[in-house]
């Protein structure tokens, strides 16, 4: 634990504004930014016609990415985990705040991960308008606002029995890494660009904004995933395990098993797992040519409630773990 | 530090979506609230005629709070200092989103936290909107939005010379508070109310929007916050430390250099320290009187940089601390 605020020596009065300063200059405006970071408050002009979609995401050092992740993709992720959930509305980002505890002011530290957090901000357009800077163990919290058309947004809500359901992407390579790390193996380099460097889908977001039914983003694992966005709809679902997508690296590392327990449960993808009626297949599949980002149909929505994982012969399958949830 | 997320157990595999079900019961809605907690963000409705106000601000137990503050309080603590950034920007406060790291997932503990938070949060008719909890180390990080006329925001870079400086309320208060621990004396109750139930100055912030020219919250110490106000405005100030309001439980548990100390470099007061035109004390007083909130005139805005702080005599007093700041 850090020191308390009543131990704080005469020698430790510099160093946060100097933080500050440097995050600052590295910030970007929009011409909806007022006012941004140096103030008590950021001043925004949010969209008139526009919903505005607010999601907020801490990561831990040592729950949510190793202790020796590199700073500079600690960045890249922390803001990555919070836009996938606004590309899981459909939503367009605009701004960030951005909340840094660090065990200490290690100015080489924080410019390494302000060259990854900006270097994903700049790619989407975000500006980061506030935050703050204490004294803590090193956690990220991140706090992201874009807009989507209010009665387009993609919730969680709207799955319908008959719907089928899909993912982007590939599923498990996050995990895969993890696990190779685990292991004391050596981690494959494209599976630890996918723990390290997940990619939000914002733009596959948007454009399925007039074609998808309900939409997560898959962070705890795809069946725990699919399990709330079944939950809020109030039905359930089918997936068919041998449907899954995977990598090359992933099956190249891993074998049947493992790979299918990595895909269905092991989380951290932030890919998108969304229904869309039968009938948007077309829709669907044009919206992923036009994103460049491939989706698979990997089962469909019924009655009823809870997710039912399917093996080729139609029995059940049933995971060792259903997906990460911290605390026990 | 916390387990890495590869070695949690099978039978950690509850208990996150029980704390967002309990923190969700409690939550209350707003006719500006589309969509709250539950779904990947919150949608909201931001009114077209008004700047959104953003602010964030962490608290990691043992920096900001010790470590044996009760849990109500922290909750309690956790938003107010968030609305005091609102306050000090004149904004109307709206909603808000809370991350939430806790070392072990005790629904008694988060029972108490979520008491202290929403009697602060349905006071002012905050809607908590989204976040998350996660494992780790106590920390809690808010983010509150609120309204506020663009035009009319209490920005940090409008004080003129000749501007009289003021600030609301007392000073030094949880300072003191923080001094007696330290000291192993008995805390008195009135401090101890300051220093873990801070009241934002959310109403006589709002009342100040068309008389004050620059504002801020008091929360690294008044000489350092004044400081930063003036760096934004690019003036300087004098204070007259004798000026400064003391509370009748801080002169009578200080000697008078203590007292000094504690009310000019102290912090954690989530006072507004303002300024305002000469011609406007009339106005100044008539926004203190509708609220209730006392003010005092500490002080004037003059060319130049840095602030001076005065004693009766016309000499220069200088503190031992310019205030707090993280990091060394």
């Amino acid at each position: 634990m850090a020191r308390d605020r009543s131990e704080r020596r005469a020698d430790e009065v510099t160093g946060e504004f100097d933080l500050i300063d440097r995050i600052r200059a590295r910030a970007r405006g929009r011409p909806d930014v007022i006012l941004g970071i140096g103030d008590d408050a950021a001043l925004l002009r949010a969209p008139a016609e526009k919903a505005l979609a607010v999601a907020m995401d801490t990561l831990n050092a040592g729950v949510h990415f190793p202790a020796e992740t590199a700073a500079c993709d600690i960045g890249w992720k922390a803001l990555a985990v919070n836009l996938s959930d606004l590309a899981a509305m459909g939503a367009q980002p605009a701004w960030c705040t951005l909340s840094l505890s660090l065990p200490q002011a290690e100015t080489a530290w924080l410019d390494a991960f302000l060259d990854g957090f900006f270097e994903l901000a700049d790619r989407h357009g975000v500006a980061l308008v506030g935050g703050d800077t204490t004294r803590g163990p090193l956690s990220v919290c991140a706090t992201v606002h874009g807009f989507v058309d209010a009665g387009k947004a993609l919730r969680r809500d709207g799955a319908k029995p008959g719907d089928d359901l899909w993912v982007s992407g590939t599923l498990g390579d996050a995990a895969g890494a993890l696990a190779q790390r685990r292991a004391g193996r050596a981690i494959d380099p494209a599976l630890r660009s996918r723990m390290d460097r997940p990619l939000p889908r914002l733009s596959l977001g948007s454009s399925l904004v007039d074609v998808a039914s309900a939409a997560i983003d898959v962070s705890d694992g795809l069946l725990a995933d699919a399990a709330h966005l079944c939950a809020r709809s109030g039905v359930g679902a089918e997936i068919d395990i041998a449907a899954l997508p995977a990598s090359a690296a992933l099956r190249a590392a891993f074998d049947a098993d493992a790979l299918r327990a990595l895909q269905a449960t092991g989380g951290d993808d932030y890919e998108l797992c969304f229904s869309a009626p039968a009938q948007a297949r077309a829709a669907v599949e044009a919206a992923s040519n036009r994103d460049g980002t491939a989706v698979t149909r990997i089962g469909r929505i019924v009655e009823g409630h809870g997710v039912r994982a399917l093996l080729a012969n139609g029995s059940e399958w049933r995971p060792a773990s259903a997906g990460y949830e911290h605390f026990g």
